[in-house]
């Protein structure tokens, strides 16, 4: 039924008669994804998660929607992107915006105090995002988090130790991890003379500087946020600063910010953080293959006809030992059209049947990159095909 | 800068100081999954996604929620459980119902007219579900198809290879795979005189068969749906009927049910199909076995009338010799009912007596899982029935 309502419904959506105007299109903003693209993601995915269980992590799951008060408030201006569900009677929905709200709902819903989670979902954000650099309105959020009351930096050490292992292992080149801590800035500002009702305003000025230059952002604390030229000067001096352990002690023995208590207790803490990265230390190692969208590993095919009961008895046998098969579904295919599904799909060994192969109680085992055939009896066919899908 | 603000949610939403009247709650007919329900999950998805790749699957990803028009007029009166998003300008969308009108979308969207993917993914149904139950308005789904033209009945087999590997690695206990064949349903209600405009009336009421008994569906045929009494008994006969390749034989030479060119050929597909699930050795486990109230190893039955003396004179025999045995109190019973009762409560053996055997000194013995029957002297009859249930 389920078959017949599907052929239905592709008949209907995919009409050729030109009756049909339907619009053939997923939501704006969103995007299907095919099975390149979702070998692509398994594959990163499967990366990411190894690393989490690496660490102990616990993973939860929560539904894709929230009742629209548990998201109310909680993200200022941008709450007008969040996506509302129609009232069809009931409680008021909306889809949620991200992980951390429905993480922190959990949390507070089950009295935890402890956890190390992480989540990977989708959230949904009404922007006007720039698909054509990959921003969309459904997309994946990655979540890992550390929930409790521990010793300073330890959890912060390996959440950064988690980073530098995914970006190692992903491949993706090479990278630079950033980390502050809000003191530190606060400290600046207080030591440049920022009064303190401007520290949030001067603050979302500095963030711009991953977008705009230097001149662009002084302009905008002076001109349009009315910081003193000299303030400016000084905290884009500190801003430009960047460094690890040898940074944090010299600017501890600045004379001017080691006056504020507060970017000395975060320059505290950030030696302690890089004291612990030193020894979590760690080696890259590299990995790279071609894209497939199966993991087949062998197609049982014959060279004569009236072979489908031996192809589908053999294909039972390869299955039953845990062996990723396929069959084509035609009762006399052609030797080559069999070989041509391999290289489109990347299978990468066929077993041949034919009625000497039969008789003699034999398969013949093909790689389809290098062509070389081999006759392998039935009993160590399995333990072949193993052998050999394993070393690639 | 994440943390601050998860730190800050979670002091607002589970402050301690009574201050906050905060519902902490999810959505109704949603809910969380904990970390040992996630690992319960992945364990059962890891089984289930192995097995697809086993068969060479890929999988794709959808966006959870279409354009509204993309669902409409896909569910019938079920549409009205659509959820709707709220119309904040831009298109209208509503949540994914299920996974096979985006997997149609997909396929004329991208002109596909083979593949064979897997797609496991939350759809969204305002139902009132029965959450104690486990039933939900979010769950997921499980959908493996194999979209285009092969020769009949292999993508068939190997779906159903697919479903007996997956529910036997999971290791849920027994099972029962149900297949049926539409053609087959549509021939016996013209042999059996429904009238044609009637087909889909009476199949939906004949659908009902699983959730009540037999008397109740009749009585829709023939008081609502305004069928004969004598086509409803027809019908009820043969879909009462349980079996694999023998009963597609049989039913194949059913005077009847043969007049239907229809039936014929969902007979002889049928046919096909259980041959090749004797290749993927799927026949050979199968049995269906229900939690049994009763230990009853027998129901004593007949198939003429005037045999109730006959019947209880052989139940007091069985029962001498410490057989467990039934027999209906009812001067003239049908033996659908008989076997009725036997398959509700899951009486595996029939002793059937008719006129015919009482001469011949013989009982009927009928395996109520097989439709399988045999004569066997008064003589033998308990050795056997004591020989068969000591088996399973």
């Amino acid at each position: 039924e389920e078959v017949a309502k599907l052929l239905q419904l592709k008949a209907q959506l995919g009409g050729d008669d030109g009756k049909h105007t339907f619009v053939l299109k997923t939501a704006k903003g969103t995007r299907d994804y095919n099975p390149k693209q979702m070998a692509i993601r398994e594959k990163v995915f499967n990366t990411i998660i190894s690393c989490f269980k690496r660490h102990g992590a616990e993973t939860i799951d929560t539904p894709v929607f929230e009742l629209k008060e548990t998201l109310t408030g909680k993200y200022g201006e941008d709450s007008k992107l969040i996506y509302d569900l129609k009232d069809q009677g009931g409680e008021l929905l909306s889809l949620r915006y991200d992980l951390t709200v429905p993480f922190a709902r959990y949390l507070a819903m089950n009295k935890i105090t402890n956890i190390k989670r992480y989540h990977i979902a989708k959230v949904y954000r009404r922007d006007n995002p720039a698909m054509t650099r990959g921003r969309y309105r459904e997309f994946y959020q990655c979540d890992f988090d550390i929930a409790g009351q521990y010793d300073p930096m330890i959890p912060d050490a390996e959440c950064l130790k988690i980073v530098y292992e995914i970006l190692s292992e992903l491949d993706l080149g090479d990278f630079h991890i950033k980390v502050n801590d809000r003191r530190i800035l606060d400290g600046m500002f207080a030591v440049c003379g920022v009064p303190d009702d401007k520290f949030r305003t001067i603050c979302s000025t500095v963030d711009k500087l991953d977008k705009m230059p230097w001149e662009e952002v002084k302009n905008e604390m002076v001109k349009e946020k009315g910081l003193s030229e000299e303030a400016a000067d000084q905290i884009g001096e500190y801003v430009s600063m960047q460094g690890g352990m040898d940074l944090a002690e010299r600017l501890l023995q600045d004379p001017k910010l080691s006056q504020s208590k507060q970017a000395c207790a975060g320059l505290t803490d950030m030696k302690q953080l890089f004291s612990y990265l030193q020894l979590f230390q760690v080696t890259d190692k590299l990995s790279a293959e071609k894209v497939r969208t199966t993991e087949t590993q062998v197609l049982v095919a014959s060279a004569q006809k009236n072979l489908l009961e031996e192809r589908l008895k053999l294909t039972a046998e390869l299955w039953n030992a845990g062996i990723k098969a396929e069959v084509l579904y035609k009762k006399n295919p052609k030797l080559l059209t069999q070989l041509q599904h391999c290289e489109e799909t990347g299978i990468p060994l066929v077993a041949i049947l034919g009625e000497q192969e039969l008789k003699d109680g034999v398969v013949k085992l093909r790689n389809v990159a290098t062509r070389d055939e081999v006759d392998v009896s039935r009993a160590e066919l399995v333990e072949e095909i193993k052998k050999r899908t394993s070393e690639s």
